[in-house]
């Protein structure tokens, strides 16, 4: 078996981008993508595509990408690399639902290659609930278990502490949400170790629309007011907060003239923030802020 | 003439935000000032005062801090400093309407001393306007103008480039609103020079709160609709982006462990984002756009 080329790879990433679409739009049962497609100038390009109109998911968007070209010296700064051409190909998603009582959800696959043949694989799942549901949390991460564990059963302690850490607001001292996994510079040793490891990639893409139509259509019909509105308000601001301060993807993106719609697609339609806000000690949104610590174990959690 | 002691400077700076407070009370009509007194653990601390219940003014603070102890390694990196003692005192402001019709302001004094005698002034003045209104921008610019030269002919022009340059949003290849005046590492050689300088932030203080009287009075009865709240919401999330993008204030806050609810005063009380919104060409939130420029000189500006 000879090992995927580049090429191929961005073939297959574009495939998972068009089958997540379309699962997320059954899963949904009314919204449809928009398609915008993009090149680059110094070489290569990208469809992102746009939710709109959407039963549950309110905004949001599955983009693919794959470019080339000189490797801009900040990036092989960064990265600790010679010059020399790069290639990079990946499926970014990020999607806001409408209702409070479903969560935010975020997945990344991508791929880097530079012409010396050294590459690597890097991704990650991780979901913010606007009201932590342990459950819920427990069958996400049950889930990612199951997926890691089928390829290697060191991923998934390593890869969910990995995530632990990365979606961490160090201003606020808060995770993003209840984590998920986070794994990067995942680099082949033989021709059919690459074969697996680009196949974990694609086990999480076909997991995700899985994960999150359960997770819709679970709570998208619980009931709702204004006062849970206005905290996914502020959970949204949360999410900009470490989108714009700590996400190294979107940091990065920003500051080497990535393309600026695609990077901020994972932006919330809208978010709040008031000063000092502390919910009530017994409410639901203190039960939710003081489980957005690093460490919380949800497969064998007990409240 | 004696310098003026750190100490002296933490009380002028502690009276300027209450001269500050109390003419934006009237200025607004309505609202009022709440008081949050905090402690920094290594020395230091601070006040913020909370702008709410206002008939203008939706959210806003005028925050007061006077800090000081052993430099952060961080810190002194960042600055070029040797280790030390440092002392910093300084008076910042974000006030953000609810009128899409008044804009946004934002005011910094500030003055850092290392205990080896090291020492600089720094400060700023910017405009947001949600829809630039070349008449207020040529009233702004003028007002610094005037302020600037009764000091030094050559700051105006100086900090009005400076401005220009640090209040943009690289990745959208936008400047924040219509600029101001940005100053940093404003030594003193003498004593007489120190005051100078010291007495420049101080007119800048009192500048303030006659300006921003001035635009809030004259534009917040204009009638506005769901399409000019819309767009305000799009330019707040703009101003979001700057400051945890690019503002050097907010990253390097929010990453030295500063104090984050004064830090993140600044945010705006909602904002919004729409994938890749484009105004129509000769509507007036175009406009707007398209003077989001560096270099416009507002003095002289005709349409």
């Amino acid at each position: 078996m000879s090992r995927k080329s580049k090429e191929e790879i961005a073939v297959i990433y574009k495939q998972m981008q068009e089958y997540i679409c379309k699962a997320l739009e059954a899963g949904d049962g009314t919204g449809t993508f928009k398609v915008d497609n993009w090149t680059r100038e110094a070489g290569g390009g990208g469809q992102t595509r746009i939710f709109q109109d959407g039963a549950i998911i309110e905004k949001g968007g599955v983009a693919f990408s794959a470019v080339h070209g000189p490797t801009p010296k900040k990036i092989s700064n960064k990265l600790g690399l010679e010059p020399g051409i790069f290639f990079a190909a990946g499926v970014s998603i990020v999607l806001h639902p409408f209702s409070p009582m479903v969560p935010i959800i975020h997945m990344n696959i991508r791929y880097f290659e530079m012409e010396d043949g050294t590459h690597w694989f890097g991704g990650g799942i991780d979901l913010t609930p606007h009201y932590i549901v342990p459950e819920d949390a427990a069958y996400f991460h049950q889930k990612l278990k199951e997926t890691c564990d089928s390829f290697d059963p060191s991923y998934y302690p390593k890869f969910k502490g990995w995530a632990d850490s990365y979606f961490f607001l160090k201003h606020r001292q808060e995770t993003r949400g209840i984590g998920g996994i986070f794994y990067d510079r995942l680099s082949a040793t033989t021709d059919s170790h690459f074969q697996e490891i680009l196949d974990f990639s694609l086990a999480l893409g076909r997991l995700f629309p899985e994960v999150y139509t359960h997770l819709m259509q679970k709570n998208a019909r619980i009931p709702f007011g204004l006062e849970q509105k206005a905290w996914q308000g502020l959970r949204r601001g949360r999410y900009v907060e470490f989108n714009l301060v700590w996400d190294a993807g979107t940091k990065f993106g920003l500051d080497t003239n990535g393309r600026t719609e695609s990077i901020l697609m994972s932006m919330p339609p809208q978010a709040e923030w008031v000063y000092q806000h502390e919910p009530l000690p017994t409410s639901e949104e203190a039960f939710t802020l003081i489980h957005l610590k690093k460490g919380i174990d949800w497969l064998s959690y007990t409240p």
